[in-house]
């Protein structure tokens, strides 16, 4: 039978992320295709530059997107700023600090770890102890981290790596635009993100800001592609050559900039995506976005309590966009998930590693950040744990989250 | 002033592409988002993968797309296939082939090349040759050069390859579904492509087949990620462990295949975007696409050298959905261009390097290898070769493209 047109089923996507996309960002992805260096292209190209330097509060000239996945953009960032040798430093408190230890190695980097329990977060002292010890080139943390729902404070970690003469790079694919990140008042260097959590868009584009310390690394490493060079430019490649042609942002830096030196094609779809992101996230206000979050979190939060469910981790230091909670005694946490698909149309998450299995994660973000999203996902896992043979206090989820918004809709 | 929504000017892209966008695939790129694990999203996954292996003509079971552009792809097939150290044989006869040598030496690879000059194709016997010499474990060359619009026949060079025991890949990008590509009757191990020439979408996806003797290279270097590993895996890293974690396609394999473990996050517009490609692709039928572009291309071919234009390089071996042509004396090539697009809205291109201001290309793929946008760009390129100074033959062009269409509408 040949393929049909495409036609997702209806879902309301309630888990760790991707999100169910903002309709305007839908529409955006439909937009037609220009040529790379059609000034309506490059245009749009400068004023998505200009719109996530907002997004990510940074005036950080050097601010564009890589087109791939969030993963791709924290390659792009670790591979253009680790030479073989160097010394980098992860924080690790849950899956994606793993990711970071396991792309800083494979860029050749001599890895310290300070590990935390999954669950909580780590120590700035502790960490300060480390970087007086490993005297790290680049310290490298995830901002919150899925996997333990937590998110790692860092408002004072970028003066300590300055002070220690270190690069700060921090992935914030999970929490932009859905938590607060200040990226020059926290004096961060190098942040990436993606579409798919917060922002409301679809995986394929990482948003990227890096700071004059960080393209100054990069500029030392700056080489031009023999298939555009004119013939009078310097051939020699640059002594420690960056070792990705695809995530070399000195070139992807060259593409986005007045040189317009071609690099890859520009995902020009994604583009639009990306683009159309920060335009809805900027037109409710970023401190509007981050209060909305906070707020149906809350709300998230209080509702899984009252079903008598039991949070994971440091409530103290949790992300405003995704709780986890124990799955109980006795249940299958699959088949509830598996359940709440196949009869409510709505997906929760469960986790990665030594939480795989454990807990379920259930997200509040992106366009999902909303009333009537946690209020049906209450509704429905009331009936689908009850079901599975929790005893589970009828309207209990729902009625915690209600008094949360207490009298306003 | 705020951003407005996403408008981009009407545009006819008949340059080397991106080139317009299918309407079908433009709308697939708007259709709901899904989690990663739900069952509609990996039967989609599954579907694709399916729908490309008749794009490729192949039976290779490990086909799939990498999360990026077409040069994502060529990095994610070069990265995970090189082992520092391994020589690698590049037939070079344009930008791509620079490319190819770039990012195997990013790789680390002993990179060695067989030049022809750009506008020219590689001769088997001097490849064979340099394949007795070199002994190379990896031949890497590009089909369809867009920089020069040249194709390299590659009917025999599976077989020289494989005596040779050494795996062949193929850089398809501009040619795959307008020109003749046969994978597996060619014996090319590995093909990576990108949606936005003779596919007809968007760039940002890039589908990629591997033979099972390049799958035996990758699996070798496989690894699990620590953060999703279970306590009782191994958790040493292989001794070659592949350079990049994004682009390590043992890991992307284990996502697309049985296993299902979590790598990135599938980018699910873009997936949408190429699975659509495909379906409109073979709804049309392979062999019928690939005539329909060769029809319009043989059209525009006679309709330039109607206007009096003088075609580039070899024409014996010219791919069949672009055309070159050199900038006639005196003619500013750039103040051409410019005017197409600002008085027709029609973009055509210049080339790189070598060929940068002195040839244009004129593209007919995808979408836009039809009659209308041939027809159309041939009277609007008349009345701007005239306004430039040129003298040209009223109507020289066009009738020559309706000769090759003779009564045929």
């Amino acid at each position: 039978m040949p393929a049909r047109q495409i036609d997702p089923p209806p879902r309301l996507l309630m888990g760790p992320g991707p999100v169910n996309g903002d309709p305007r960002v839908l529409r955006a992805m439909s937009a037609a295709l220009l040529g790379q260096y059609d000034p309506a292209m490059t245009a749009l190209m400068t004023e998505t530059q200009g719109l996530y330097r907002d997004v990510f509060r940074t005036a950080n000239d050097a601010t564009l997107l890589v087109d791939g996945t969030s993963r791709a953009g924290i390659e792009a960032a670790l591979v253009s700023l680790i030479v073989p040798g160097d010394r980098v430093l992860v924080p690790r408190f849950g899956r994606f600090g793993h990711l970071l230890v396991e792309i800083a190695e494979r860029c050749g980097a001599e890895v310290h770890v300070v590990d935390a329990a999954w669950g909580e977060t780590v120590p700035l002292e502790r960490i300060a102890d480390a970087i007086a010890l490993v005297r790290p080139k680049l310290v490298a943390v995830v901002h919150g981290d899925t996997s333990t729902t937590i998110a790692q404070p860092l408002e004072e970690l970028g003066a300590l790596c300055r002070e220690a003469g270190a690069l700060l790079y921090v992935d914030a694919t999970a929490t932009l635009g859905g938590n607060e990140f200040r990226t020059d008042e926290w004096g961060v260097d190098v942040v990436t993100a993606g579409l798919q959590k917060c922002l409301g868009g679809p995986s394929g584009s990482a948003p990227i800001t890096l700071s004059r310390a960080a393209v100054a690394v990069i500029d030392s490493r700056r080489s031009v592609e023999a298939g555009i060079r004119a013939d009078d430019e310097e051939a020699a490649p640059p002594a420690e050559r960056i070792r990705s042609n695809y995530f070399d942002l000195g070139m992807i830096l060259d593409y986005w900039g007045p040189a317009r030196l071609n690099h890859h094609t520009e995902a020009t779809s994604m583009l639009y995506g990306a683009r159309e992101c920060a335009r809805v996230l900027l037109q409710e206000g970023l401190d509007a976005a981050i209060a909305r979050h906070r707020r149906h979190g809350r709300a998230m939060l209080a509702g899984v309590q009252g079903l008598g469910l039991r949070p994971f981790g440091d409530l103290e230091h949790r992300m405003t966009n995704i709780v986890a909670v124990h799955i109980p005694e006795g249940v299958v946490g699959d088949a509830v998930r598996a359940a709440m698909l196949a009869d409510y149309g709505i997906e929760i998450g469960t986790s990665f590693g030594p939480l795989h299995g454990r807990v379920w994660r259930i997200g509040t973000m992106g366009v999902n950040a909303r009333r009537d999203a946690v209020l049906l996902t209450l509704a429905a896992l009331e009936q689908a744990l009850r079901r599975a043979g929790v005893a589970v206090p009828a309207g209990g989820g729902t009625e915690a989250a209600l008094d949360v918004y207490g009298g306003k809709p």
